[in-house]
Order: structure tokens, then sequence, then C-alpha cells
């Protein structure tokens, strides 16, 4: 419209902008299809669907409040007309918080909901690290019972083995918040009757803890005594524990043994003189118990102290869902795949709004996580399959081309006509070849006049077809056949059938 | 963490931003199940699908650089870290455009691409419409054959039949851009050597023409003669345009009749002397011809000139989707329910970026809009099937009860556990009523020790059960039945199925 204003305006970039991405065919198929299996599982366990808005109110967000002009921590956020901050959700499980406090009143209790969706971070992207990614999450608002935390952890492995990640192949490792606390008591580092007392010392500690992970036992305990130097030579300041009290804490975390029972009572050995560590250990011998019942023992599931899933958040059980067969790492060393999901029990959900506590227990899928370890594993056909392409020998003749695509269409066949430019054959095959298509159907004008067509196997011969410039060329290939028009239908399902076999 | 600290910390207001709404449960299931129909029909038809981010650039999106500070017209933006603008994408096409000339050397030509998604607009909200809503759109780009828009016609239809509006209830109407220029041609306020000319009084009777579906014959007459009074009195100017050309613009938007042949011919004959009319006259016979030959007659799709679909972004076929059914209007007065779905051809997609001119055609489903179309034909069920409950009779038993869930969920049923506090048995069966759970299983210590459970039809029992307070007057109840336990799983099963038949 503005066409003749604007002549001088110099031309956009065509890129989008830094950190995100574009997901094209296969890619949002996989995806969709892994999230439809989750979320069928999550369904089947009683959990309802939700979907919020994209943006909430900065102020409901939470955590990133703006103390300067604008907030940015993390967030994408702006403000409206009426200045308010407004952003782009972080995670799910904030929004879950907003609607709980509004709908509380409504919502059955316990409330169990899954979401499914995108979320922002306003972060410097990194390979494999986007800007914008999914996530899946299932929580149970509204029930202190860690009936509720070993259900999540029996959905998790039910969703490991829907998705195509075979048992033996995944473990649900278990632990609880209440054991790390019991841990600090003994240590002398945190007082049952004033939390507040020592919380410098403790975080000091409790950074070491959740460190394992990447730094093994040795950086641990080096944190936990006087401190430690990492490769670059900087000096992280330790928690300067004893050597007791350091060892006493690396056996906690190392408490893990050959049999659940064993580990329990190991821990309940451990935490015998701490109230809250033993309530931890209580709580996992029920989520045992519990999932025995179901029929979730050892092989799928574990007790594992040295599970921490980060600080501060959780205030119960904690589960992750690691991956145990190897890949190789950058630099060709075997390692675990490792963790693809992870939750626990956090009570804070809703007092932000309402001044109440609201105890609550979930799980997040990372999914694009879960879709690498599927290509890891084979069990995606990454290459989407593409339609058939009747090709277009004659454009006068488009409406028998036409005609043709419908009939394979209302037969359930994906197909489609050859709509660029058709003068150049050997162009219509190359597109076949783009779109993976496994049958290219070509009628000439002496096929017309004879009532047959021509079927083509692109999938035996896609290695050639790009060379192929000619009609005639093309048809010196040993897989196309001519068919009866009459058979259209059936021979090409019959040879999708073959090529898919 | 921080808990402490902000003691006074005003508390947040448990709202989503104005004009923002969530969905629960039914829903979203609804919408999802309804998407997926559509894009099945996508896919058979050989589009793939694309997902872009939610952000861009500005200056990617286009249409609305920031002449001021910040921009405004009616999308959500801000600026990042290097003062660059980004915004939310307002529609599906504008991020399509942007990939296309990013990736143009990449992907097939044609590139038939789908796309579902949310998109924002900062507008004000209104009944029934928020500023977060779904659009789910095909295009093909990069080939100017009508075969493109006639396949996109056909697929309409398709699609509209795969959610469940039965053939009959809708009607695909078609028109072309081209025939509206002719139109301005003949009235002399097109000159096609200089299309810059008379673009002012142009745009005066092309306003008036689009207000057809608004404002009636009439109106549109008023309009392009000497003006209009709307009921509030304010005068619109007309396009001054004297009786005979007035009535020649009304003939033409008028001259569907009987048959598409019939209405072309009449096309024809209205359009001889213009040589873009014509041809708009020739795409549309293309269109019907190829149509026809995919089994596509005038009982899905019309040529019908009175077709529009706003001004300035189409360049050649216009088509939308009405449903001729009728629904009553808020004064309770019979009308038809109206489009759906619409698009047609473009051929600016990406010339913004690149300089050149690439033609291209789609369709956008109002998926709302078609959502509350198949609610009003009763296609959906708005009730969204709840789990089974296995209610808590004894909290020491939670294993077993875990146990007979397990059973159930492995056996593909919905089912959960009640998990809430099981003290008041009353409150259990209202959470089953919540939750429309269709059977709730019960096992008291009597029923455990004979080695049976109670099973109820919720279905059945629902009136009444929001009352029962007690296990006795539960048992009391009609649809309620004993079984073995051995029997859980297929007794519940039948149960189900007799409340769905």
């Amino acid at each position: 419209m503005a066409k003749n204003k604007k002549q001088k305006v110099k031309r956009p970039k065509a890129l989008p902008p830094r950190g995100f991405r574009d997901y094209f065919g296969a890619e949002v198929v996989e995806r969709n299809a892994m999230l439809d299996k989750i979320t069928d599982v999550y369904q089947r366990y009683g959990f309802d669907p939700l979907e919020t808005p994209a943006i909430e109110t900065v102020e409901a967000l939470g955590s990133f409040l703006p103390d300067v002009d604008r907030p940015n921590a993390g967030i994408f956020a702006w403000q409206d007309e009426d200045n308010a901050w407004m952003a782009l959700r972080y995670d799910l499980t904030a929004p879950l918080a907003r609607v709980y406090a509004q709908f509380r009143n409504d919502l059955p209790t316990p409330y169990r909901r899954y979401a499914v969706g995108p979320v922002w971070r306003n972060e410097k992207a990194g390979p494999g690290r986007y800007r914008q990614f999914y996530q899946c999450d299932a929580d149970t608002v509204g029930t202190p019972t860690v009936a509720a935390d070993a259900e999540i952890c029996a959905m998790l492995a039910d969703t490991l083995e829907a998705v195509g990640i075979p048992r033996g192949d995944y473990m649900i490792r278990v632990n609880n918040r209440k054991i790390l606390d019991g841990m600090m008591e003994y240590v002398g580092l945190l007082a049952p009757d004033d939390p507040s007392k020592f919380a410098t010392e403790r975080g000091v500690a409790m950074r070491a803890i959740d460190k394992l992970d990447r730094l093994g036992v040795k950086g641990v305990e080096q944190l936990l005594a006087k401190g430690r130097k990492d490769s670059s030579g900087d000096f992280t300041e330790g928690a300067n524990l004893n050597s007791i009290m350091n060892e006493w804490i690396l056996g906690v975390l190392g408490a893990k043994t050959e049999s659940n029972e064993l580990t329990i009572s190991r821990l309940r050995f451990y935490m015998e003189d701490s109230i809250i560590g033993s309530e931890g250990v209580d709580e996992l011998e029920e989520i045992v118990d519990l999932l025995k019942a179901q029929g979730y023992g050892e092989e799928r599931i574990v007790i594992d102290p040295s599970v921490v899933r980060g600080l501060g958040y959780y205030t119960g059980p904690v589960y992750e869902a690691e991956l145990t067969f190897e890949i190789l790492d950058d630099k060709g060393r075997k390692r675990q795949f490792g963790s693809v999901a992870g939750g626990g029990r956090y009570d804070d959900l809703v007092k932000r709004f309402t001044g109440q506590e609201v105890p609550a227990t979930g799980v997040s899928v990372g999914v694009d996580r879960l879709l690498a370890a599927l290509r890891e594993k084979g069990r995606i056909d990454s290459q989407a399959k593409g339609p058939v392409i009747v090709t277009v020998m004659d454009r006068d003749r488009m409406g028998d081309y036409q005609t043709m695509v419908a009939e394979l269409r209302n037969a359930g066949i994906r197909a489609e006509v050859y709509l660029g430019n058709p003068k150049n054959f050997g162009n219509q095959l190359k597109y076949a070849d783009a779109r993976n298509s496994p049958v290219a159907v070509i009628e000439g004008g002496n096929e017309f006049e004879a009532g047959v067509v021509q079927i083509k196997d692109l999938a035996l011969g896609a290695a050639l077809a790009a060379n192929i410039a000619t009609n005639e060329e093309w048809k010196a290939q040993p897989a196309q056949m001519e068919v009866a028009r009459g058979d259209l239908v059936a021979e090409v399902r019959k040879m999708i059938a073959r090529a898919d076999g």
C-alpha cells in the first residue's frame, strides 16, 4: 500500500532476534509427538491441562521484582500504557501459583494440573540453548501427603517409557530436602528453633554440596573444608568444617547402597539425632513403600541422598530422572546421558499472594534434553515423511493431476501436485527429493491416452534422482512401474508400504 | 529464601494482565483436538509445519515500524540490551515472510508450510476477544499458479468437514482482487498505466465496498454516491460516483447467481473492457475447473464477487469459509454464523527483505470462532472426562489404594487416588463430583477382609452426590455395586462404557 511513499526505506534483516531459532517440519512433528505421549500419561494420572497466557504482570511473576528502572534479571519485560510492568513467563510454575491463588475457591483440592508450552529467558544463549524453549510440567497443589510425591515419581517412570526410553535405561533418583536440613543440623549450621542463625555459613556448605554432580566428592570435600582452587586458579572459600563433620556429610551423600531398604536404614542411622532429618527418612520410606505397592521397585526408582537439585526452593522430597545409557561427550569420552527431568515438593507456592501456605509437589520435563536423548537412542526417525508428488508433464492437464491427488488424499495418503514451474522436469524431481517424497506419479500424454500412469519409488531412487534431468532417463530407473490409472491409489499405497517395511 | 527480609512487601495481585485469560481442562483439550484435526488435513495436503519464535525484531515484523520513541500501534514491543526493538508476533504471516527471506535458498520451491500458535495484539480486549489468541495458517509460497489457490479452497472445505462441520453447513466463497481492480478501472478510479493516480478517491470507493457485509447494499450505495449518515448522526463523505456507475458496481458485487458457470459468464460480461478484470475472471474460471476436477462443486465452493476481505493486502484470488447454519444473536434474532476462515493471494511477502517479488497464497483459520461454531453445533462435549477416583477409607492402607490405581492406569483407564485429607468422606465425593469422575472406588476394612470393592457409577449418581456425607448413605445409592477385588479393572471398564453409551 504505502509502497510508493517508502521507496528509500532500508531493507530489514531477515533474521530472528539473537538467541532465538525456527523449527522446521520434522522437528516440530517430533516434539509434538513426544509432548502428546507425555501429556497422555499425565492425563491418565488424573492431571488436567492448564494453559496460561505467555504474559504475566511482573508483580505476579515475583522473584524478578524491578528495583531499578527496568527489570532485567533474566526476563523479557516491558511497561504497558499504564506504566505497569509486564513480562513473558520464565517458567510454568510461577503462572500456576498466580492461577491457584486466583481460582483457589473454584479449583478442586488437590488440584492436579499439567502445562506445556514455551517459556522465555532473557539470558545469553549458547550452543543448543535458546532464549525460548519448551517446558512440560505436572504439579499437585494443595496436599501435604508424600503419596503425591510418590505418584509423580511413578508417573515420571511411565512417561519415560511412553516416549521410548526402555526400562533399564533410566533411573528415578529420590532424596529429601529434610535430610539436607538434618545434615546441617548435625554439623551445627542449622538451629531448628531459629533457622535464620548461621544462614551465611550454611549457604557456603549447601552450595558446596550442590556442586557434587559437577565437582565430584573430592571437590565438595575441599569446599566443605578450607576451600578449593579451580583450574583457572580462582580460589573459593570453604565452609571450614572439620574433617569429622566433612566425612560425615560425605557419608550421608554417599549412603546409597544395594537396596532402597538398606539405604534407608543407613540414613536412619545418620539422622537419628535430628527430628527434621528423621522425618525426611520416614517420608522416603513411605515413598518407597507406596511405589512398591504400585509395582515400581528399585530397578526404576532409587533413594539417593546425593540428589540435591538446587538450593532454597524445595522443602521436602526431591526427584530426578536420569538416563543411564552412555553417550560420547564432545571430547569422545563415554559418559551417562544424565538428567532429563526433575522436581520436588515446595510449599511456598501461593503464600506470596494470599499469606496462606499451600503444599505442592511437581515435576518438569526438560523437553529438549529428552528429545536429544530419543535421537541418541534412535527412537526418532528424524526424516519427516514427505508427500507423494504428482508431477506435471502437461500443464494444460492440471485438472487431471488434481483429480489424482484428490483421490490419494481422500484415501488418507499425503500427496500434492507439483505447483512450481513445470517446464524443467528435473526441478520437479529435485523438489520431490527435497521433500523426502516416497513416490512420484508421472503421467505424460502417452500414458494418458493409454489409461496408465508411471509410479516411481523415490526411496529407492533417491540417491540417483538429483542427477536426473529428463523424463527419459528417469523412466530408465529400475524402481519405476506402469500401473493402470484406476489402480493408482492401491499401487501407491503398496509402494509406500514397501518403502516403510 | 528471602522470606525474612521482605516481611513488609505488599502482596501481589493474583490476576493475569488485563485482556488475557487462562484456559482450563476441557477448553485446552478441545482446542488441541481441533487443531490436531486441522493440521492433519494440512499435513495430508503436503504442508510442513514451521514453528517460529514468539518474538521477532520490530524491523522484521514490518508494518509497525517505530516512528516515535516506542512502537505502540497494536503490538507488544520493548527494547533489548542493545536498544534494538523486539516485539511479540501479531500474526503468523509476518514471521513466514522473515523465514522465507532468510532460508529461501534452502527451502523447497514452492514452500508449503503450516503454522499453529498464539499471536499477541496490544489492543483493547472485549467480550470474547483477548490480547492473546490462536491462529492456524497454511500458505504456499513461491508459485503464481492459481492451482495453489484452488488447492487451499479444497483444503479449507476438507478442514471444516474434518473438525465436524457437515457439508451443507458451510460454503467457501471465492472472489478475485483483480475484479475489484477491474471495477475501479471501469468507474475511472484506476488508471492501469499509473496506479498512483486517483489513489485517494479509489480509497473512498474501496472502503465503501469493503463495508458491504456490515452496512448492506443500501449503505454501500450511499457511500459510493454522496455519503452516509450513520445511526449516531456522523456523516461519512461518499465517493461521488454517479448512479450509473454506482449501479454497475452493485451489479458486479451482486453478480453471484445459481451456478458458478453463470456467475462467471456474468462477470466476464461486466469485465470485458478491463484487462486486469478479465484476467481475474479467467483465474476464477480456472479455480472452478480445478476444484471440479477434485470433486468440489458449487455445493461447497461458490464464486461470489461480494467477498472483499479487507483492502490493500491481497493481489489475486481471495477466499472465505462461511458457516451457513443459523444461530441466535445477542438480541435473539436469527442470523448465519458467518466467517470462520479466510485468505487469499498476496505477492509482496518477501519483497521488503530481498527486493524480489515472491508470489504466495494462504489461509488463516479463526481458531476461537471455529471452536465457538463447533460448540454451537453440539460437536464438542465440553465436559472433560474426569478420572476414576479411588477413595481413601483408611489412610494406613494408602499402598493398597495405590495398587488399585496402578492396575487401572496400566489398563489405560484415567484414575487417581484421592490425595486430599481423607477424614471427611463427603469431601472425597465432592472432589469426585468436581472432577466429573465417572466412577468412584471404595474399599473399607470390611471390604478388604472380604476381598471385594464397591464401585459407584457417579454419572448416574452425580445429582445426588453433592449431598451425601457418609459412607452409609452413599452405599444406599442404587448405582453402586460390590465386585470381587480381582475384577476391579474389568468392572470399572464396564461401568465407564455404560456411562459413555
